[in-house]
């Protein structure tokens, strides 16, 4: 049971139930979701003492995304509550060949304006193992682009090893800066980056022509990069997509298994239990089975309604094996 | 922004949730729908001005369903509310190699007792650029055969088109009446028809071998024919069907591409949804665009629960295209 | 059947079912409501032509919003639609001697930020015979409390009947005027005030000892004022309350029955139920049969779910004169 | 365990969940109801052999219904199916002060056409104890009418008791004969009448001033008749009723306590679990018991969703002697 | 109409609504089920006249169960009630890669403890045609093994025919005696059996190398065997397998199609649709069709939420001949 | 905030969705509930640092358990999981005259197995302000009755004040023990004793004749006695309940108001948020108001679905302050 950091944005996240559409829903289902804190959602399932910095309005509805959280196995010692809004995104889950819609409504939430001067950084990394962003906090707003950059600054002074899902939205960079103006110092401070070619033509501002290209200016430039990984999706519609994911260090590329995935049941959380499950196999596995454990972790998460994989390591180690895939287990 | 006229009964749609059967349901999700109702609900979300003309009880069952027709931005204002009972149908949907199952309980609605006489045709017409029927209303009753005539000739004396969805269904017609004693004149008054080669055998009682065999005879005998129209389904069980839709001029043939279709959600209306589509392309697109927007409409309302293909014309429009069909829409 | 024109913003309404708490729920329900809309939804369901001045974003939820309105009766032909977000409060019902709990979400919406500027005044006013506006709007921004103004008039220069219920809410008063600034002059153009005399009090001021206090200073000051109402309401608990209303004019006191409400339901939009129907009463009956009818209105809101009062005039009707209250209606 | 026959409609019950409005519900809670049938499944639960009479339509929602009636412990052995239409009853619970509504949909069902010609008497009242009929039936069609004399006739030939609720429904006699050309040869072969001073009158066409004039009429004229049974309700609101019954011999009248119904939950049937409840009184218990038992049974089935008492014999009598009314059983 | 007996536990099921997990779920729907009685209520619900024998706990919800059993047609005349609690399984349902899951909480239930003593045999027995088994009950404890050898004896002793399913389950075997020591004295008095090679060798301690192989040595050594039937399934994932089944005598080998089943619903309960099926099958048809008919009632159960198909003769016959799958029935 | 130690068992509660009886429903809401965990969710709402000792089976269902204690703000930390079942109770609530009732299934569970020999009782107290216990441990198991003794004789080793809920119910007392043989040991080791005169007589086997006889042998046998506290109740039905309560030293008698509790949403747990309330008023409050604080926070329960009050600090006090009850707070 290791101690892990995540950071980043939770918002209310509301959706239609089963296939109804926005405009003829009665009721929305109420998940609590952000890419990080479902990362550290996957990794607490799985044992690991995480816990999850961010900011809540200091209301009903703040309390309850806080409790989420907690049932989710995420530690909540480091949340902060002031007052203000929370973040929320609509969600239409898409079916057939019709898509899935996010609408945001996040701009001006408690998060949006946390810079964390308030954060006491030695009792967040004390004994801590991993440290985990994404590229959504930089994007939100100047303060947590702040933010993330001074945290990733104090777990790089305490040799704490960094992940970070680049993730680039590009309607999300909307407060002044430009991507590629701040995500390479926070590129320079990571250890595993999780992203594909187009990610990183967007945060260097460098068109690369294929995975390769990128690779090979990355291991070149940012000498603190250990590990890449990334996963190829493709979408034949809403309900059937097959994944593959790789692993890649300066010397050696790891391929998993490539899964088709039909009868999709939310497809939101995918990218994130994968990165959750790379950051598993990266601390508890050698690299072939971390990126099979990785991207199986990924695969199931479409099976699972809400933001977050709630998968135990046994399931996802069975899939890996492939033994009784479907069988009623009794 | 156009104004159009669809006619024709709206029901009350009762079905068990999800995969329930009749017998185990406790409960009926209630949507309201009708042939006819559900075309122009499809043509008012994109934006058209759309006139609905039927009858309903005057009480509160009657009162919603109006309610619904204003919700999907039909306009109301030629409605009639009678003393009566509302016709219904109870719809249970198939899965698998289960079928759907439709109990009609549609005898002695008000509608079918309404025999439009109190309808101010100048007044629906007055600006009207379409109107659409299908074989549904003739086969009712006595009285709705002759209101729906009585519609096509007040639109052709206006030089207004006429589309009409034979959609000849063999226990509906139980007035006194063959189908070959009513339709032939309807019709005659037609301008876009809709129907494959049974539909045309049985309206005409002539054995068509095939569609050729059909066009021909239609195009010989039917001087204001300007358009045929039809799809092609394939059912591999409730929730995997294939789709491929025609329009056909006397001289002209054009095919839409081949929709897969799996992961079914809700099969009714999709012909309307198609009809809708076909419609709004003969109005404002190319022939080969109007069938192709016409077969990617029926193709998503596959996707949509209810009656009704709620849907907007970006959407369609992105599915003919075939652009990120499946993705995440941030 | 009367052309009514009411202004405001309608918010989406997300409230845990039944008797649950926003700390505990799974699901929001959804409607849709604001006063205006609410008082013009109840004139709709009596066959008044009923249209609302809003604004909404232009997306699903946006177009959601204004299907509620037309399944409710009232006519969308002047709403508005602009990129931006959608107000929101979030409701949790009160039950026994716990409160119901109101959580704004509605800074920044689009209704917030719309100006009424591409209003057709003409096109609006054309044939109307009412005006309402309530105290929420110009408190809202200062953009809607010049549309505001400007409706009003609009109304009085073409001699349109106005009711404004004054609403006060001291925290939504944040644009920088105080209240005194704002509503005198809108006052002064409104022939029917709804109000209590903590409202006045607080729109003008001054602090008036009573209601008598308050009436004398309004008759005096406000040269087209006809008719000033209230209602008084006791509030037992969340489950239990006793309501009574007055209609007062400068020489005239009519007062209702009291109602005693135990088993509430849902006790917001009540008060738009009776301003409902005191512009119902005093288009159509005399003054004592129109605060029986409000008050009437008022009470059986309560039992309704949502902020809208469904009911026809019929039955509100019924419970004036006290018939059959409580059998079952066969 | 006594064999008993109830004879009657059932039909299907759709009502919109919790306190929704016609105008506004998504979906109807589905149960099947009907007088006779709900007074029998009441006996069914309390141990004894019940078969009901009647007949549904040959398809799934039929089946549904013979369904619902063997949950509830009636045996369906002499129940026909018949191709044709299920009657339907829509209801929309009241509260407070606003009304529960009955919306009748049962013209032309499968019932209604129903005239017992292929019943087989003898096997229905072979060792049979009891046989309950209702008002309702003869009012429904001719065919019901002359059923419900054919098995009042079968049962008074074998000496069996009979029990009928008179049930007079103004708006049902619709068939060409009024009440009083029907009832009064259905009355002669009942032993035990449930009815109030308003049935009388209109049963037999003679205005009684108050229930000891009919009392008096009744014992005179009807020799068979032994028992006359009332239940006097006070309704305060659609939550609130009070109530009390009288069970009444020629030379005897006893009188229930009298029930406060507060936070009333499903008010329909109510009459059928007190028949139910005076039937099981007068075959195992003292006059007095009997409609001690009756009223308790009637009381609590207010508390109970659904048109039927689900309710232990266990219950209803703690509830008759008060113990620990409210608290928690554990 | 025949004469069936069955014979077995039937069990509270829970499951979490659509594809939740255990974890996130807020509420269970509730089933009843067990494989004796899911194949009788198949049997019943095509018209045999069914028995099920079982006991469950005398309170409210072991009523329940038995209300389930009756709406399902299966007679409950010969059930039991005791005093105890009520065996319970716990289902998730699977979606795509992520298994199925059963969690059973069955020790000390009613039925375990159950030991047939006070059933009247010549009761049960007389005039039934059918008896069937499975190898859960001997598994469960010591006196239901006693209990199913005395149903067995008595049933061959009157000339009754018997199947048995032996189900064979590991983790079910704790009452201290091992499968083959119970089975084979079980399995003697049984002539239809239904299992697959895997059972066969556990319940007769021989590890069988094929069907063949254990075919030839049934045969041989059990005089009373006249049919063996199996199924074979493939899992590519929880949402599709394929099936197909087979039906053996000493001399014949009888296999039907293949169903190709995606977008399963319900697994559970399918192989006792099809033990239902195969019964059914050799009481009223050819062995070939009668393994048709068997594999086509299993396939059609996938579609089919609970632990029973509720499916009419008529549907599982349209299967088998394949006219019109997928189409809406109308 | 303080550190506060509850001990107990968790069970699975199971209850029928509204008003439903167990024989109907068709469902189950899930709850997890136990006395002494909803008293320490209580306190836990309130701010405390709260850690509940319990065992829970160790598969998904007691994670689940485990993640619903986290939710409520409750740490888990010492929380045990072996293999074995969850205690499962089903719950009908009242309405009416109609009762609640549970049936309890917890026999056997993980938690009567459980004999806390593996926990370290220097880490469980350390820091430690309170301990509470319930007389449900003791009573469920010789396991637990040691266990609970044990955790008294820890608390009172190290100072730590010991509240108890005696709450002494026969039907529980079945692992060979009388209660009057295991409860005065635990008394005597109990700062603060909730009960009433009833739960005394049973435990010390005398029978008190009212409160004020229990008082003087209490305080003159139990020298570490500083608090007695009990609520009155009167039960006029499920939906309308009176409650009071006292706290009482050797000198001083304080006594809250009464509330009138009509409209009663879930009345279970309303025991223990009053004793919740009780020990938070006297870590912070002065006897009167704690008291007070203790009484109010018992009748809120009552509007509150689940086992557990969820309610703020801030709403108690507004509650007994009497402000505003039953207004909308915006």
């Amino acid at each position: 049971m290791k101690k892990i950091i995540t950071l980043g944005e939770v918002m209310l996240r509301l959706s239609p139930p089963g296939e109804q559409r926005f405009f003829q829903t009665n009721s929305y289902d109420v998940e609590f979701g952000g890419s990080e804190a479902n990362v550290g959602a996957a990794l607490a399932f799985w044992g690991n003492e995480v816990y999850h910095l961010t900011a809540f309005p200091e209301q009903e509805i703040g309390w309850a995304a806080a409790a989420r959280l907690r049932r989710n196995g995420i530690k909540t010692d480091f949340v902060k509550f002031y007052p203000g809004r929370m973040g929320i995104y609509f969600l239409e889950q898409g079916a057939m060949q019709r898509s899935s819609q996010v609408i945001y409504d996040r701009a001006n939430s408690v998060f949006a304006n946390f810079d964390g001067s308030d954060i006491n950084w030695d009792a967040v990394f004390s004994g801590a193992e991993w440290l985990h962003w994404s590229g959504i906090s930089p994007a939100v707003s100047k303060n947590s682009a702040a933010m993330t950059l001074k945290a990733l600054q104090e777990a790089n002074k305490r040799g704490i090893p960094v992940s970070g899902d680049l993730n680039y939205r590009s309607n999300l960079w909307q407060f002044g800066k430009k991507p590629y103006e701040v995500m390479p110092e926070l590129m320079n401070l990571t250890q595993v980056m999780i992203a594909g070619t187009r990610d990183f033509s967007a945060c260097l501002n460098i068109e690369f022509e294929d995975f390769e290209h990128a690779k090979g200016y990355l291991f070149n430039n940012f000498p603190n990069l250990k590990y890449l990984s990334k996963t190829e999706r493709t979408s034949h519609s809403s309900s059937h997509n097959t994944i593959v994911g790789d692993l890649i260090t300066v010397d050696d590329w790891y391929t998993s298994k490539t899964y088709d995935l039909t009868h999709i049941v939310d497809r939101v959380g995918t990218g994130d239990a994968y990165a959750g499950g790379l950051i598993h196999g990266l601390l508890y596995l050698q690299p072939q089975d971390a990126i099979d454990f990785a991207v199986a972790a990924g695969a199931i998460k479409h099976s699972v309604p809400g933001d977050v994989l709630l998968c135990s390591l046994a399931e996802v180690h069975e899939l890996v094996v492939g033994n009784a895939i479907g069988k009623i287990k009794r």
